[in-house]
């Protein structure tokens, strides 16, 4: 038995199932490059004859070259008492003209007896007869053996038949799942055992995260003979998610030697997780093993001293490996080295034990407690040491903003804004409207300031993040605001924070537009 | 060996040690009864020599009658060359006043040549010394063997003799540390399982969760024989986390037959989780086994359908013995059955393909592509079918509002709106402030809806959620407003969906207010 194992990622389907999960055919396809390009083996989707967007989606996905990744559909074996031809399920899945076809069908006898509710013959015919039919097509045929360890535990010899109708049916990996993700790695490790002695048929795991055992269950399953592993490559999926495909391959391929991606590959898992992450909406967990954003992060004294002393005494694996970065947090010691240099790339002539840098260190930890985060927010973390270091003047005065919001809408926008700034003792007013009050607020100081600062001309926002959070006085609920801006060749990004979103707003407006100007000033005078 | 576990939390120790994490007094203090109400065996704290927190802690903690926990302190052996009675660290632990004292010492061989740079059998003495000190006060002694299962795989015979030194000293319990995280289940079944048959002291374990297997290990490891499992009762701690004292607990408590709480506790699971992250002040990962909000949710149509004939088809565990609740989800994978049964609650004669099923269905797909989402948004939901099937009837009618931001703010308040509205002919025009539109928004038409219906007096805002969500248009940039409203005694969630923040969060409170008066008006004509 070799060292390689078939990644099967199934993002698109069983993560499709997950709550706050509702993806877009162009999300589809972006993801469906993306693992790709990564090495990933196998790519699942849904069925297109199951909704319009699938349909469209495997349309699209025709017409793209993949480089490694082999692309399925899935659906179920036919229903009861009818011919396979005559199955419309079946039949709309060769709309999606995938090189591969995996079929689910029932290995848990109490689910064939009472939730399709058929005869245990029947359903071991309607096995065969649905992999026989996509053989004939020419696909690549993968059996999902739905609930295969309860219903092994239940009843092997028919959970075994069930396996075997797959194999005469002319399965090419026979893959266990563990459905409702109850089964314990010791009862997973028992029972692949058997399945790899049985079959000649490769064997597949399929876990669920129920039990918080999905990433054992699966790892386990390869030690004893499976190869082929299905998940989701940053762990979502119905109920408590499908088993973390990023953690397997991380476990499988950089701590073990087994064969899960392309050599060059392995380095990718950070990016790669929090692209999935990005493009599937969701936060990625910074707990999450191997590409959270703490999987490397070190904050007891004695644990930042180990690392420094030698990085294996308290880190399982070298990050770079997986891509991810060694973090030193916020106590004393770490935290000012790392906010050191970033004061030295505005002044490099501070000391780690100036008074400034204490004056710093202090103004950015009472800032935090307020609710402002600095990560993904570089553009005000720079303001905030120039303002403490004197570096820093402030090109506009605000006089006073209004904004006025109505409804019904009186014409095209809801919201216009009426803002007076003073510049070096003049002082201008003006007005804009917008779709909503931030949009007409950014209008309105843009126009205003275009009477000083015509560069400012091709500034604009990109994005704008509204979070609430909880600071530490819950009676009145904060809002962080993280702006995006550009000017066409760079990006920075910026954050206000109030229990007002229009104010939190303007302090993240005014930091990027600042930021802006005193760029253009730095390069004048360079 | 009977089937009894010690739970050993580390929320208040471990616990602090994870990114984001701060702990006041008053916080400790809370967990400490929280989790000895719900029985948890032994809660560790740290050490009142390490910082002024910890030593308020436990001289408050000693006034506090335990009911089932023991309370332990925690620090390292003493340092190398010198007598225990003169090491700083040693004596400040007895400040503790504890009944229970936990001990970590060095048994992998490189930290001790390597990190704090001692002769082997320094080191052993050491661990001897430390214990032997702290049994000769009286003390209750664990000792937590740190990097063990690293130090085993690297030199078995040093990391035994650590584990002998500990049993010389008087160690009532020897628990194995997988302290970096690294080791995999197969392993730990190994090493535990020699290590039970070594000692007849007993055995724990305390995983961490680097490869996304604390859990894993810590059942195996009890399957093994360890009778002490350690952990944080939610799983967050130094990296990527302690191993997760809840799913512990529920896999070996309640799936298996092992004693970890008093049998009444079991059902408590979810709600001291809960508590334990609200306290913590961090969001409890929906996902999480068991405990999170998506544990027992279903979303595609096959699952509910087998969940409504047999609920443990896809359910491993009835979720109302850890006290958690099955939820059906609505969106466009979840069948035409789930949403034909909230149709058949607002009207229990409409059947599966009546034309209005139809519409209803369209018409949930529509707003779903404009943004909606109507996952924990219940009542919009049930509004939206109640208007489909003209069981609505509009309570107030908009005649106009204005909304007035500005800054700097005139007063306490920011923001300032005027609403007027029409109910049954008469129209009423007020006006309120608040920080920021929202607010301001919300205590007007509450104020103005005040005159006619008084009985919403007691209604109020409980969550307010805003999410900028990328709609299939990508030059304006939509927000989704997710509001939680509570009269005292029932929560309802609404949500709007707009390009401009005001407008969304308008949706959203006339749904709130509506979705009350109409449940007013139902329990009336009841």
């Amino acid at each position: 038995m070799g060292n390689k194992v078939a990644i099967f990622d199934s993002t698109l389907r069983d993560g499709a199932q997950a709550e706050g999960i509702s993806f877009s055919v162009e999300d589809k396809l972006k993801l469906l490059e993306l693992l790709d390009d990564h090495g990933v083996g196998y790519i699942e989707a849904g069925n297109p004859g199951s909704n319009p967007k699938d349909l469209e989606f495997f349309a699209r996905a025709g017409s793209i070259v993949l480089k490694h990744a082999r692309l399925a559909a899935f659906g179920s074996t036919r229903r009861r008492d009818i011919r396979v031809e005559d199955d419309s399920n079946v039949q709309s899945m060769l709309l999606a003209a995938t090189p591969v076809i995996v079929i689910f069908g029932k290995s848990w006898d109490f689910h064939v007896t009472d939730i399709i509710r058929t005869s245990l013959e029947e359903n071991l015919d309607m096995i065969r007869d649905t992999l026989a039919f996509f053989k004939t097509k020419g696909k690549e045929v993968v059996y999902d053996a739905e609930h295969f360890f309860d219903g092994y535990k239940n009843n092997p010899d028919y959970a075994v038949r069930t396996l075997q109708a797959a194999v005469e049916g002319g399965a090419e990996c026979l893959v266990l799942c563990d459905t409702n993700g109850g089964t314990f790695p010791s009862e997973v490790a028992e029972i692949v055992k058997k399945m790899v002695a049985q079959f000649k048929v490769p064997i597949g795991i399929h876990a669920h995260n129920d039990s918080g055992m999905g990433v054992a269950n699966s790892v386990i399953a390869v030690e004893n003979g499976a190869r082929h592993v299905q998940g989701t490559y940053i762990g979502f999926g119905e109920r408590c998610g499908n088993a973390n495909l990023s953690t397997i391959i991380a476990n499988l391929g950089v701590k073990r030697d087994f064969e899960c991606l392309p050599a060059d590959q392995y380095r990718n898992i950070t990016r790669v997780a929090r692209h999935v992450a990005a493009i599937s909406n969701v936060a990625l967990n910074e707990r999450d093993p191997f590409v959270g954003n703490c999987a490397f992060a070190h904050k007891g004294g004695m644990h930042i001293d180990g690392v420094n002393k030698a990085s294996q005494s308290f880190e399982h694996i070298d990050p770079e490996l997986v891509g991810g970065q060694r973090r030193f947090l916020m106590s004393e010691v770490s935290g000012r080295s790392m906010i050191l240099d970033r004061i030295r790339e505005v002044d490099p002539g501070i000391a780690k034990d100036d008074v400034i840098t204490d004056r710093i260190v202090k103004r950015l930890k009472e800032m935090e407690h307020e609710g402002y985060q600095f990560e993904g927010a570089e553009s005000t973390f720079e303001l905030v040491i120039r303002k403490q270091l004197g570096k820093y003047r402030p090109f506009f005065e605000l006089e006073h903003f209004k904004i006025i919001g109505e409804q019904p809408a009186n014409g095209e926008y809801s919201s216009s804004a009426i803002i007076k700034v003073i510049v070096d003792g003049r002082d201008e007013i003006t007005a804009a409207e917008g779709d909503g009050p931030v949009h007409a607020l950014d209008r309105a100081l843009r126009k205003v300031l275009d009477n000083f600062y015509p560069e400012l001309s091709n500034v604009r926002l990109t994005d704008l993040k509204v979070r609430v959070i909880n600071g530490k006085d819950a009676t009145a609920a904060k809002v962080r605001v993280l702006l995006q801006s550009t000017d066409g060749d760079s990006v920075w990004t910026t954050v206000g924070v109030s229990t007002d979103i229009i104010e939190a707003s303007w302090i993240a407006l005014v930091d990027s537009i600042e930021y802006k100007l005193l760029k253009l000033e730095d390069a004048k005078q360079a």
